[in-house]
């Protein structure tokens, strides 16, 4: 089966977004990136959790750490001076907690392994319309990304899948249920805690989707609030 | 003034396109980064050297380790079971010194900072012509990131220049004594010595482009073969 690597954060999208992959009949390399941020802990262990489920070697999984990121700053994901604000979901503004041009970052370190471990294929569960609004998610982002691997890489074949770039949290939600994805191993909220808070952006949109598909959210909560 | 962000890795090139952004009346950034190179420490002094000679305050300086690069691998630079092949300038092919998909890490980390240090131009010496033939020194590869800039940033107005990048090295070379750039502090070699050896990649197109320009190389040098 061919390659390909994912991009797993250790979130729900990411873990739907490896389970698509895997349906589509690849071999899984899993890259996991720590920035420095809030949540480092509590996502590295969401996506050991979720690498064990799937069964991946040891040597199809990298952990890489770019806290330079942090050292940069300017986002409340990393710089812990910024608060991480409460939800707007009907904000057009980017809000704080974007980590300064971060995707690119991911994709370079998933390119360059792709350049070595004979992957064709990247996978990252960037959402666009139900999401935060970063700008680095936008379907044309990806389209040009994809246009720097084909001119600045030797092998010219690697290219970025976004499978679930137009899909709704809900549609996510369902489609993992449908592919048994190990939704309950997943981590999305943007605090460092044990339990997830409720009410920050990525809570929100997490519990929204659920909501509208009608089901339960498997993992513990602080407060659940209706979205 | 307005700030500029410059690459330095403590060659030459960027030595000389630290100099052109100073001529255009930037206030510089300077940027260096690690990523496991064999020759980290001689390059890390030759950055250290230029920083103090152009008078750049230690808050405007940032270095930065990125040696997953490095665990990675796939390049003779990161990797020392990979030999340093000595050069062919007439050869087409991408030499062992590539480091997959490199360049897109640098210039990552670069805007990341501009967007925070609020910087809209970021300078890289980048040579295409008269290079080893790195994909990621084409000047579509720069176009093209700096669309993925535009749509990825919070900011919009941030784009990459490459000043010397259809320039030969007699011509970079002569460049540089015109701006009386410090060619006498920089670190060009792919080895890791006190002398450059003379006959790797870089040291090849260098000794040839002061050949060309009728200048003695100030550095000091293992061999000068005439190229």
């Amino acid at each position: 089966m061919p390659n390909a690597i994912v991009l797993v954060s250790g979130g729900m999208d990411s873990c739907v977004t490896a389970a698509m992959a895997l349906d589509a009949g690849h071999d899984l390399l899993l890259l996991h990136l720590n920035y420095g941020q809030r949540t480092e802990r509590r996502e590295l262990e969401a996506f050991s959790a979720l690498a064990n489920h799937y069964g991946i070697a040891e040597d199809r999984r990298l952990v890489v750490s770019i806290a330079h990121l942090a050292a940069i700053g300017g986002s409340s994901l990393t710089d812990s001076s910024i608060p991480v604000s409460a939800a707007d979901l009907n904000s057009q503004a980017i809000p704080s907690s974007y980590v300064p041009f971060r995707n690119a970052h991911l994709l370079s370190v998933a390119v360059s392994w792709a350049e070595v471990a004979d992957a064709d294929l990247i996978y990252i569960g960037a959402v666009f319309e139900d999401s935060s609004g970063y700008p680095d998610c936008r379907p044309a982002y990806y389209a040009a990304f994809n246009e720097v691997i084909r001119l600045g890489t030797a092998k010219g074949t690697i290219r970025i899948e976004t499978p679930i770039i137009h899909m709704t949290k809900e549609s996510i939600i369902k489609q993992g249920i449908v592919l048994e994805a190990p939704l309950h191993l997943t981590w999305s909220c943007y605090q460092g805690s044990d339990e997830a808070c409720g009410v920050c952006d990525s809570c929100a949109l997490r519990l929204r989707g659920f909501q509208l598909a009608g089901v339960e959210d498997p993992i513990p909560y602080a407060v659940r609030p209706r979205y």
